[in-house]
């Protein structure tokens, strides 16, 4: 939308499976066209962008990868890494592929929802390999650049290890809390409740495939969380509330560090 | 504000113990007169409400009793209700207490934060016990009504044990999320997190008090908390991830039925 709007793409092709989907992301200018043909959507491109489940990306980037211009790069949104990177590396198109990740999105998804100034101030995440040129590096880097991100290069295990605990974690919390709460109490839950489990409305098949291609981190997130959970639990039942107190100023200062930076809308 | 924004009352008069906190409720509008003397402000009051730490709220109610109209009355606002109204019930002044929790704020507090719509459609909890003459009640329904809210007469401990689910292990759960990020990975948080811990930031103080005044219930969430965790770390470990999509999917029901119900803002 961004690079239709401001004219910073000749053509923007979008592929789907889905023709109905396709003909809203044309309206609501996306795209300039669409086809349902992979092959098709990559002829002669300069940049190929894998926006799909993390564990679609690497065939459909394959599938894509014979048709690009000579000196055609492609990288993808994923929010793992280590997985992708290391299968792309296994392909002939490993080394025309850099990985990314924008930290920006919503619970909300779909065309309606995209917003052309999403990736303004925001990070993105670049897993470039030995494999990959300079040139299509800081090429990528302009791409995002452009859209009014900043960028940061990283490796890929380094990147799941981060987001295993920025997110991937807190995704997995989210679900545990909804889930813990019966359907006869849900009209007595405020804005505290609703923030917490807010991103525990996303698509369960995209998260499952992010905690699979993440598990090892994941894990070890989870498991430092169980540790946590336990301290609480044993202050609680000690009535050692100086400890309690200490436990929530601890998260107050962390939390306090962020502040409104981010915010759901 | 509401009050005297639309002539609710006769008159405001606001107890407080920093002056200068005090003068700025009145320049806002949120008062009409304050006082640094809990029995200078309860003088001839029809209604007095405790908007104290929950666990200063009866020594207030008790401190102010005295001094009320005929037929005056007490309430308080305290996220918690068994203590405060088991305690309130020990004393003299407990026929002429009636416990309130409104289910509405933020993380926001002071009264720059006030809002005078704050309660329009959310709910208030009522806690009234034998004791309390119906009269009463009902006169306490009506004022919380014509602030706009909604009334629901539960039992204190029937109160404190939803609390438990819906708010005060999301406060702890938040907590803990946020004491998990190392302050090096800050920068890489997004909307996610950063609504997952919201509540963190709350005052540490306010919410020691609340999770020891409702220890039991909180002990018993957190239990049930941990062993949904437990579940997830066992479905990772397995990778069983048919499972983990299961688990997501049960958090993504509960949460979409309560939807953006809510908004932090």
């Amino acid at each position: 939308m961004r690079l239709i709007r401001d004219k910073l793409a000749g053509e923007v092709v979008g592929f789907g499976r889905d023709a109905n989907r396709l003909r809203r992301c044309v309206e609501l200018g996306a795209v300039h066209r669409v086809t349902t043909e992979i092959t098709e959507s990559a002829i002669d491109a300069d940049l190929v962008i894998a926006c799909t489940p993390v564990q679609e990306i690497v065939g459909h980037l394959v599938e894509a990868s014979g048709k690009l211009s000579v000196n055609g790069l492609m990288t993808d949104v994923g929010s793992t890494k280590r997985t992708i990177v290391e299968a792309m590396s296994r392909t002939p198109a490993g080394r025309c592929f850099v990985g990314s990740h924008p930290l920006a999105g919503s619970d909300r998804s779909g065309v309606v929802n995209a917003n052309p100034n999403l990736l303004i101030g925001k990070l993105v995440f670049l897993t470039p390999t030995a494999e990959n040129r300079d040139e299509d590096i800081e090429r990528l880097e302009g791409f995002w650049k452009s859209l009014g991100a900043e960028t940061k290069k990283i490796s890929p295990d380094d990147h799941d290890r981060i987001m295993s605990l920025t997110s991937h974690l807190p995704h997995a919390v989210a679900a545990m809390m909804a889930s813990l709460t019966p359907h006869s109490l849900l009209d007595f839950v405020g804005t505290g409740w609703s923030d917490t489990t807010r991103i525990a409305g996303g698509d369960p098949v995209l998260w499952r495939q992010i905690l699979e291609e993440n598990r090892e981190h994941v894990l070890q997130a989870m498991k430092s969380f169980a540790t946590i959970s336990h301290a609480w639990i044993e202050a609680l039942e000690a009535g050692d509330f100086d400890q309690v107190e200490q436990l929530l100023k601890t998260g107050k200062d962390i939390r306090d560090a962020v502040g409104n930076r981010y915010t759901s809308d």
